[in-house]
């Protein structure tokens, strides 16, 4: 039984430990609770001792929760700021890490993060739900088969609607509010770049060498703050320096490109706009479709035809993950994507295994982040990529 | 009556002459025929005799044609590398010009179009034929109407898998061959740019800034041509500098992005990729779809029910010329945006009126493939748009 400490329980702490955590009670106990804001830390509280019975140690300092002895790993999902300070402070305690997405704010935050890893040898896994995400691992699956041929080019995307979450205004205390008004860069970059880092052998055989960024003008928030809350003085007197659609193409050393688009402020539907491209075939969500060489060049003019047939492969391309999880869903198998990334954490930290999102992969996706901003400051220039592992991205050959 | 000479008659411009041209018995005559290769004027010139009664001048020498006094207009329907000097020469002989599309060679061929037509005054007309293509057409209307709110970034893609027609070989005199295996760049801009300069108003209040483009490695045509073609010793010793997925971000003076896609030698389902953002709504092509802020809210998370709905919007939002087009097709309305982009160029020569896409649009939407070229070489470093208009694109204002 792993002893689990949270630190951030608003919305998705909370939501983590009610849907996935506190229901694998075979796995893992919440002993500690952390927040900056009291009332989150008491909900927090209530909850867990609600759903396990135990009533956790609560704190609005996360220093005191690492240092408890019944804390043998913590669940980082405060704000994006906060990720990589507490990830170093628990790695330098001995406390396994598990830390929500989001992007570095310097490359210097990527460094550190690889340094202390290196140091303490503490577990880190980057907790990417969207590599455990059903299409990403039948994809993964189908590369990894040959079934596209020799991989080209991949796109990702975040596209996600938040208009309304970022307005809710400054008294819901939500990181992404700040971060709008005064950032300008690709601010959410792994929830893509993760599912095709795998599928690219990205730190395994392959990195990513350089990248550029073009960004739209911000003008959805504004838009719909005038629509929607113009009560609201502080938010009507915003400028926010996030543009609506950033554009990132990224650059491989073996030759593929990637095009990552942040699309978070104006209306769509939601998708994460992968598609994977080879020599023999491609899948891609927006159609939830395959296309083949051996099996479709008749439809090529008239694709309406073939939307959705990617649910066609599953039976003989599901990833094993996947089967095994929808084989066992009756049995209780728990929350999707976000069910199959944490349990890969605690079993990990359970079993004494490598985790399988490792610092590497954490720092080699959260870095666009930074240098995405630093492209977009310099009139979209390419900008280097650095290799955090130092030469063992090519170790296997 | 207009008598039109046609330069380059292999497939696009036979095709063209068969589906529409000769169809058009009411507004033009072919008196003049020209291409390189001999058999291919004899074909055109069997064609015209058998579908009009009249067999028309032929010669491989183009300056022979544009000498003739039975030849007031020009359909340049040759090899990209020939549009320019074709246009030039028949400008400076007074001979009204209707180019194919494609990309310019250097900036200075954008110039000395810009220039030579400043100078003489010879109508001349980029025939963008996407520029009249249903849904474009439909999105322009609406984004003219306000629809989308702002709008902010658009998208749009040479989605086409050419990789039979460039590997059908060498004796198939197809310009498309040396293309691929001599130049790296976006070699096919304009299907989609030109739809999206009439939405983001280019030369007409905005303009293109600069552009910056990734490009993956060249590893279709090679493998197709292996699978496909290994008996032909030529393309088989082939090395393609073209790479298979070309990305090109524009941004625009007035803050808007553009993503431009050349996507030509991977298998794919064919598709122009467009998507028209704004801050109330969206289009897509690839889904066929139309997402409002007013009508799609609750369908975010399952867009998969809405997928083609664009129909839907017809009723309400078809063009104008799409509507007269289709009212009027049992009458013998031709060859879809094909005829309609032919008849505005006819109609404009026949009644003495500017030519609705002109030599700046042409150059504006041209310019980038020798930009994109530039950028590549630099290893994706952001390359200036020149201003052809010199400052005329805000005219209006």
């Amino acid at each position: 039984m792993l002893n689990v400490g949270v630190v951030g329980t608003s919305g998705r702490g909370y939501g983590l430990m009610k849907d996935v955590v506190l229901k694998l009670t075979d796995k893992v106990k919440i002993t500690a609770v952390c927040d900056l804001y009291p009332d989150r830390v008491e909900d927090a509280q209530k909850l867990v001792e609600e759903m396990s019975g135990v009533l956790p140690f609560g704190t609005t300092d996360y220093q005191q929760l690492l240092a408890r002895e019944d804390v043998d790993a913590v669940l980082i999902t405060c704000a994006w700021e906060a990720h990589v300070p507490v990830a170093i402070a628990a790695m330098r305690l001995g406390k396994a890490v598990g830390t929500e997405v989001g992007g570095a704010y310097d490359i210097e935050d990527c460094w550190d993060l690889v340094k202390t890893y290196e140091e303490t040898k503490t577990p880190f896994m980057f907790l990417e739900n969207c590599c455990y995400g059903r299409r990403e691992m039948m994809a993964l699956n189908m590369a990894e088969q040959g079934v596209f041929g020799e991989v080209v080019h991949c796109t990702g995307a975040y596209g996600h609607d938040l208009r309304k979450e970022i307005s809710f205004g400054k008294e819901n205390r939500h990181y992404r509010l700040r971060n709008y008004t005064h950032r300008n860069c690709e601010n959410y970059p792994t929830h893509e770049l993760g599912p095709i880092a795998r599928i690219l052998h990205i730190n395994d055989g392959n990195r990513m060498m350089k990248l550029s960024t073009a960004v739209s003008k911000a003008a959805g928030l504004h838009q719909y703050i005038k629509d929607n809350k113009s009560d609201d003085a502080d938010l009507m007197s915003r400028t926010f320096n996030q543009g609506d659609v950033v554009t990132t193409t990224i650059t491989c050393a073996n030759g593929e490109t990637i095009v990552i688009t942040l699309d978070t402020t104006l209306p769509r539907y939601y998708c994460r706009g992968l598609s994977v491209r080879g020599t023999k075939g491609m899948y891609e969500e927006a159609t939830d479709s395959v296309f083949l060489d051996d099996e479709h060049l008749e439809f090529e003019a008239n694709w309406k035809e073939k939307w959705g047939n990617a649910e066609e492969y599953t039976d003989k391309y599901e990833h094993p993950v996947w089967k095994e999880y929808l084989a066992n869903e009756m049995l209780g198998a728990h929350g999707g994507m976000d069910g199959l990334v944490l349990c890969a954490f605690f079993d990990s930290i359970i079993e004494g295994k490598p985790c399988p999102i490792d610092v590497y992969d954490a720092v080699a996706w959260m870095c666009i982040t930074p240098l995405s901003e630093q492209s977009i400051a310099l009139g979209g220039a390419p900008v280097a990529i650095p290799d955090f592992t130092r030469g063992k991205w090519y170790k296997h050959d």
